[in-house]
């Protein structure tokens, strides 16, 4: 058409079907793109709607496999968390998302890419700088941000009205009172009647995982086995599972029968406000925290300090927000590889009513951990005398500082 | 005596009530000085054993008070954690201990302090540098690495043989495989048959917290308020708790009975040993977990991300290295307060079988949320469309990353 | 008028008189705000100006002894450097300017502010952002960065024809081919023929500091005083100095007359871009510098190391980026002065030809350096024997470093 | 011999010829080392010494080259400082040292090693954690922390003593009232008349440097090229240099006509004391200053920062105490590695009278410079207005600031 062709981000839902059919009204052509990143959806359905509406084509890619090993492992690797809470289950699909956007946008010659990201969210963010770094040629459409589009619709009403005028049709599912985005990796919820952070999350939310109340009586134990730093074994009574995507679902399906990796937090968003979001993140907890107990067992301490100070906190502010095509992710993702030589081995899990725990673990390459060595019973190959040398050396500066308050009659014997 | 006065941090155990008598042996007067940090003990009978041995007193010192208004509440306001998963339990009470030795030490004239610690640990480190500290002139025995001690004493055996030759009282009790430590913030399992990092801990060794999957089968809901930063209002069904020990020991009761605060990990240790430890750490875990939530709600992004990379991570590691009294600690001290001062407000929380969670939070002060600015469904003060803006500034480095990829046909948007 | 008042940060020159015309033609009433940092500037005929082309007022705020008291005391108390090579003298000057021009808003009921910023630079995001936090109600107008504005003044040209047509008087002198910020603390130029950063900058350039190679051939001595981390006094040829403005501009005196302070670099500005810069510097570099020295005799390793690496480096940033008015810095502020208490001292001190060394330093009041202690010659209070233990303990992480290399056949005796 | 064979650091000074024959009385067979780091030095002579006096060998190894290209040009690379000031010159020269020595070691078949440092300072513990990690199984013998020893030989007159009856042949010259330690990189001066840090270094103990008043009247310019962040060529009036070895000494011969590269300060050492160094490194701190300056032209802002921060401070720590083979340093370097692929260019440089400037640099190969884009008179590919937004949404939580502020009657306008 006229004005060219975009690439819009499709769900099927009301907000993009209005999107695409207000982008065909302005005189765009539209090649519709959905991404499967294992959110539970009729893609199917959603695709027939979009070519109902107008759509030139829809795009279903099947983002499953890059998302787990691109983005969750490296997330496990470097034990990624933001704000001591949140996985990042959301910051983690976009990247993989916006890249074969671009990729649809590039092999249909569109100009512009689009999406229905609200304007005062992390996701519009994360979803634009990738398509920048991605193609800094491309433009980008945005309707919630443009106030011809958000001033024209208000609220949902506007929408069906719309819908309506324009044939576009509505399920008659009626609306949760707060918006979802799910993947594999996690299901998040905010806004709605979440906004309010002293509303407890109804039971009825959660979607992915059991109620810890109505989880199972008994544990269930498994072990997860690590090279590198990346999962390479799960073995759990269903069987021993080795493929990234069939052992990451095995891990979520464990997971959600216990009711594991619910969290419900008020977090900072990349541009300065504040927002409360309940975020279940089943396998993903689990493989991360077994992660954390391995290398305790395999990894140097001062590796392991120097990566958990920077590179762990780095990361996952860049993830969440929406910087992975940068140059100081690809930067700090050496170094997550060069801090995970060592850490190989396998930890023994177990879940049980919204709880995961660590059991024991070993490691059969690396020796860091010296049982005899470290045995308080065990001379072994290390002088207990030697420590007085250690302490008296520490000591000197410590000397000095208490001298110092003694002459300052700030004695540190006197209690606060 | 001749060899002057010596005061021993005494437990009443065999290897402590070895060491008196030792000491005594070698010719010097020596002070017992037991300190009470809420461990389970029968002092009265330990300090009726000291001076059966010989001790010329024993000093019995409530510590609980100071340990947890000076050490835990500290910790719980700047988030401790020592390699993400150790919440200090053993650490935290390692100053008020040595700082009580020294006063006592200090009254009673006496020219050395004397422990029971083994020459691999952090505990004889711990307490070393904060005995030089705080009496820069102080001289330490400690027999378990001195070589005429340890290797006249190689096992438990010598040490029984030793006081069944000097008539020390000896409880019949049968030693447990593993050794223990127990204040009111924890308590630790190490050594002994843990020291295979893959033994799972024997249910009957978890001393202070119920098994989870006999803990009460209902939730329990409870409420903490916190002021700038530190916990001043339990409120559970038990009533409500505002004293900082009472309301410490309340937390305890109810994190005991849903099994919460288990961890079991491999740690390294100051000098350079891997060691395996469970911990037990019931009331201490909630709280700082609460508080964590709090700031959420209440606290500054930029403060937040500034404390915990440098605060949060410096004072555990100070900490857990036994250089609580040192010029670094105190100047952390007044970046903890200096981060708290909007950290006011209530958080509401569920203990349930070893879990848990948060359900809610309010704050009457501080205003940093605004519901209706990060509503997704209202305009409020806040221009969507400025965002483009923000989003095209940050963009501006990100276009060059994508050329410069380009230009060297390095395309971003290739898969890996 | 109908509009409104404005308060323009007015500066006499051609950019500012057209933009102040400008406000008056668009309906507004304009006070116009002079700030003396410091900078050479006839502040009276600018003031006559600005009332001449049609100002209501014409504030000058002289806010000399506040940009040093609160601005570069504190810089000089951290270390205070951007990309190792930048002491921010123009950022310095921006909090004090922008609060300075809200005080006289509020004073005069203007419901906006503005300025003659470019729209590429970092100085209109540190003006409006401090504008924000101080009355988070304000109003910017900011012409150079509104479309109608410059899409109308494309250049030098378009504003010389529009300050004709108004009869705004124009000086003769010809404009400078780079633009330049003067304050107490430092000039800089950037822009126009430096925009090339292989371009040396021009001799005739540097305003402040002599030609180094014009600089007098006998070195200058002189001794600066500092308590708790500032500067006190200094002691040179022409006497002692202990007002903080009047040792500020003897400190400057020296160092211009020695060709000290002057840098060219290429930083990163806060929007991504990068941009050439050069900058004189002279007493700040010298004060900094000096300050450095002292810590090294004065400061807690351990102190001054977290200090380093977090405070300084954050403190720069901010300021660099215009966050003086923020949590984060208040924050950070309780850092910098609980680091400094021990900084009590002098240091001596020589500058000559563009050079700046220390030759000798002492501290009557702090003694954690300790002559005998340190020497090579003497014993003193330290077994060197312990020593033996130190390394021993240190080495045994090594020690399996090694031995792990050992076995995989990786010796680290062989060359890369 | 009875004892077996050690491997001896030797210099042939006073010290280790003494220790040589210490250790041949004490029943050792010794094998004399003597490394060449570029120092001024008659190895020849020394090394007829060491034959005479009792060592069987004497090997004296060649270490220029791998100093300059495994360990000086990394610390280049990461712009390695400690404590501000210190550009680690001995420290630098350890590892190949060590490594040589135990390769020696090694192939003599010794069991031990030995050196000639003091119980007090840094090179001990560096040489001694390197030999463990090196060969976790060596000795090491320390005479100067043998109480033995050193209570035998309790200053320079009882060595002197020792070798008069010993006939080992002493050189007549007078001892200098300081120490000294010379390499490629630099010279340093600490203990006898500079332990006192008030007393000025005599201008006749600065040894590789001219005095900066007796340098050259006129300015000497020169180019330097890097290459992934390494020197590859420099360019002066001796002609272009592009071999490692060759250009670093010709860096040193510019610098040292030019008296660049003095320091003075008091540091903090790895064991806690306080010390005052004088050093002189002529070349390394011109390279270290051009690449710094060459990494503003051509490295991203956000790997920049986080090199800076966390990369070159962790470098410098960990070579200053001595843990260049450790598991830490091997971590780092992927990083540094990492952090310079973009560090290609050329930076032209200046040297007068003890001051090195840069006046130029430019890159043929890296673009994220953009003239006409950070140009203040063009517009280009960027919207001035988009900073509007990106203002506006850095504001936010500022806005929030000030609004609290303001409720709370603490106004930030008011002047401190």
């Amino acid at each position: 058409m006229a004005k060219g062709k975009v690439c819009l981000a499709y769900s099927g839902g009301l907000d993009t079907s209005c999107i695409l059919q207000y982008l065909l009204d302005e005189g765009y052509e539209v090649i519709a793109f959905m991404a499967d990143v294992g959110q539970e959806e009729d893609f199917e359905a959603a695709k027939e709607k979009a070519l109902k509406i107008g759509a030139s084509q829809c795009y279903i890619e099947d983002l499953r496999q890059e998302f787990i090993e691109e983005l969750c492992y490296p997330a496990i690797a470097c034990n990624a968390i933001y704000e001591s809470v949140y996985l990042l289950g959301t910051s983690l699909a976009r990247p993989v998302i916006a890249r074969a956007q671009i990729a649809v946008a590039q092999k249909e010659g569109c100009f512009a890419v689009s999406h229905g990201c609200t304007g005062k969210g992390n996701d519009q963010v994360r979803f634009e700088l990738a398509f920048y770094a991605l193609q800094p040629s491309i433009k980008v459409i945005a309707p919630w941000r443009d106030p011809v589009f958000y001033n024209r619709f208000k609220g949902r009403n506007d929408l069906l009205d719309y819908a309506s005028e324009k044939k576009i049709p509505v399920t008659s599912t009626k609306s949760k009172p707060w918006s979802m985005d799910e993947n594999l990796a996690h299901c998040s919820y905010e806004a709605g009647i979440l906004e309010d952070p002293n509303t407890t999350a109804p039971e009825d939310m959660w979607k992915l995982t059991v109620d810890p109340t109505k989880a199972p009586n008994e544990p269930e134990d498994f072990t997860i086995h690590f090279e590198k730093g990346l999962p390479v074994k799960l073995e759990c009574k269903d069987g021993d599972k080795t493929e990234p995507l069939d052992l990451f679902l095995t891990a979520n399906t464990i997971a959600r029968r216990h009711g594991v990796g619910r969290v419900d937090i008020v977090e900072n968003r990349f541009i300065g406000l504040k927002s409360r979001g309940c975020y279940e993140t089943p396998g993903l907890s689990m493989l991360r925290s077994a992660h954390i107990d391995l290398e305790g067992l395999t990894m140097d301490r001062e590796i392991r300090a120097l990566r958990d100070q920077f590179v762990t906190f780095a990361y996952a502010k860049i993830l969440y927000n929406g910087l992975y095509f940068s140059p100081e992710r690809e930067f700090l993702e050496t170094s997550i590889t060069a801090s995970q030589k060592s850490v190989n081995g396998a930890v023994r899990c177990r879940a049980y009513k919204g709880m995961f725990s660590v059991i024991g673990r070993w490691s059969d390459t690396e020796k860091l951990y010296d049982e005899s060595e470290s045995s308080m019973d065990e001379i072994g190959d290390f002088a207990p005398s030697d420590t007085t040398g250690f302490i008296s050396v520490n000591a000197i500066r410590l000397k000095k500082y208490g001298k110092a308050k003694e002459e300052k009659g700030e004695s540190l014997v006197t209690k606060h």
